[in-house]
């Protein structure tokens, strides 16, 4: 169990610090994952050729994942875990935040657990511009 | 111990997913609960009604259990959780933050751990307008 | 690996609860610790006196901490730990927000497991006026 946490923890640290190679590691080869009602995409590739486009140094994002609760059937494992992410789309100045249930399902593999389906339905999500007052005192892309 | 989070998981999850049969599945029928100085409840059947009446499709709420510290003595056991919540008034344009430390009993019951007492002290709630160009694009509530 | 968790929760309680003595106890006597590009302390006095005099009543802090990655080696450990903190400076009305990966190193003592170096590099930290219409609804502080 202390096993999967630690993928799911790996997925979103590589997903936020846009580590692309250690983020595809995360996943199966044939994985499918669901992002609320639009985002659908089939295989790693595609998953990770995704964030990869979207998720430039412009766009800060942080995904805190709470609440695993987690089930394990030999080798194949499900989950649920309560998302909160924020994304700061900092040219635009636009803050977007929501919070979600993911439903995920793991498989064991040789190189050890590897997500094999990822989804979640929001329970909300929202956009708006932040205030004129608002600054960045420090961005870890400043410099890219 | 992970019994004890699991309880503590499904208790916040069907509270902000409405699901009250869950929610109360999750209390002894002598619950106490207290939530701040001025909400407090005896009875699991007060403290369901309270929040089913309290929070309806137009109020969206993400409760948030930050760092378990429990305590098992045989049947019973204590632990402290910190709570980040919001709340999305949606009608009013509202959002409510805050954080808070619970302190929590629980009773280990033939059906399993079950919570005995819950309640917390804020360390801060606030409200607030939110802006004019702040908008929902997903809302798991919004058909209803 | 759970004795670890529960130090780096007491840390972060102390913290935010201005429990200077509680604070001081999670730390080694040589404790070093570096809280994003600027601040930087040698030795648990150092550290203790910068938050007792930098956290005063009007400034209310929530630090919370997710996703731990904990590696044990017999007496010392390491851990990541993702960082979420907000802080409320009420006189000024100003809001900090703020994410960032914690880098940590503990060793076991005689009296426990402590935090021998503590460090995190900030994804980002925001500033912002509150809105005019944002009040306080409940602060734990508000009577000091």
């Amino acid at each position: 169990m202390r096993a999967i946490e630690q993928l799911k923890y790996r997925y979103t640290r590589c997903l936020d610090l846009k580590q692309w190679d250690g983020f595809a590691d995360t996943l199966t080869a044939d994985v499918t994952a669901s992002y609320g009602a639009q985002l659908s995409f089939s295989g790693r590739d595609a998953v990770v050729e995704f964030m990869r486009s979207s998720l430039g140094p412009a766009i800060i994002t942080v995904h805190h994942l709470h609440h695993p609760e987690i089930t394990i059937d030999a080798d194949e494992a499900s989950g649920t875990w309560y998302l909160q992410d924020t994304a700061l789309i900092t040219e635009q100045r636009m803050l977007l935040r929501g919070a979600a249930f993911y439903d995920d399902t793991y498989v064991r593999t040789d190189a050890g657990w590897r997500i094999a389906r990822t989804g979640y339905v929001r329970s909300y999500e929202s956009i708006e511009t932040l205030p004129e007052s608002w600054k960045l005192t420090a961005n870890r892309w400043a410099a890219a």
